[in-house]
């Protein structure tokens, strides 16, 4: 049952970055929310009956840093959407296994929304399914697969999760 | 107020168990979720009123491995209700108290519920009153007592917490 | 990238920290919530708006143990509000820095509210930022800042987050 040392550190290390990333996302600093991942990162958002039922229909598709800067400049530099604070609530993380430097892992999130003049609502439960590689002492995501439950938001889903 | 290390080890592997719990469940696999008991488990849900109350009317109560497996089954064949998705978010542990082989734990959870066209809602929040027993370097519940906040629940509680 | 052992002993001993906060606040025993704090702590709840905007203005403050025994025995000893159950998820636990003993952190919070007869709400989603101070070996506040996501809350806050 008692884990070993190192399973232990690794789980603290991923847990670290997770609230730096949702600490960068719910600052608004999306534009810095590239510097998480390698420069052949793969990042989706998926409903998990899509993904269940082998549908690959993605709500948000970035192969590669080009289009993880993309996305980021263009969330950070058009304002078509009303202003909104995000929460991210990251637990639960497991490490799956580790294969030379690359770690998989897996968490829950919940990213929870408020727009100006209404409650707190809850824009999305899912889980986080993660290959980390780890370089320089550094840990940067190569896949982050977000499977979703809330197959209806309640608004629209304009950041990253 | 450094803790020692036993401590955090204990804490680490009793997480390790809630996150393969819930994914048990999250995923669905109802009949594997009596795996994680030991044959003479007790397993509550209670309303968090009546246990203050002294009033033991549970909501759902299985007494031993024969009723967990009946209850599993009863879910897992009977689909007298709508398809829907689970998330539990189980944090906050909490080791009580060590005996022997047996380890007295806490931890609050949130399970949301998602149905087919409906935002996801917040089904439940409670406290875990556990008391694990170590077996053969594995933790096993031998008795879970839900205590749920949530009196009013959205809809019908039809997965075990 | 692997975290030195006394940053992980630290986050540990935070984390049962905010568990034991919680228990105290959750079970509705306030009175015993100034207990987490030094003689000459400061707790304020802020909204993010106003704090981003530099305005001073707080949700409730206390500065030193005077108003915290003064505003826990107020909430403890007036009724002037429906009965409810409260219960707190404090995650993702971050330390930023040590600086003697006095170390410096982050969580973020949710408070979900049940009152008699009412789906649970979510009160409040928010940011803790603290400053603990080392005493004989135990953790205690020196300066706990809520700063809350959650402009609109669905009734009013009575007690502490």
């Amino acid at each position: 049952m008692r884990p070993s040392r190192p399973l232990q550190e690794l789980r603290f290390a991923i847990e670290e970055f997770h609230c730096a990333y949702a600490d960068v996302l719910d600052r608004g600093d999306v534009e810095r929310w590239p510097e998480f991942f390698t420069e052949d990162a793969v990042y989706r958002i998926i409903a998990r009956d899509n993904l269940e039922a082998n549908m690959p229909l993605c709500l948000m598709l970035c192969d590669g840093m080009g289009m993880l800067r993309d996305r980021a400049y263009a969330i950070a530099h058009t304002e078509m959407f009303a202003p909104r604070y995000v929460q991210h609530h990251i637990n639960m993380t497991r490490v799956i296994g580790v294969d030379g430097r690359f770690v998989t892992a897996e968490a829950n999130y919940l990213v929870f929304e408020t727009l100006i003049d209404e409650p707190t609502k809850l824009l999305q439960a899912g889980k986080y399914r993660d290959q980390f590689l780890e370089m320089d002492g550094e840990l940067l995501l190569r896949d982050r697969l977000c499977v979703f439950d809330t197959v209806v938001v309640p608004n629209c889903v304009v950041y990253p999760v």
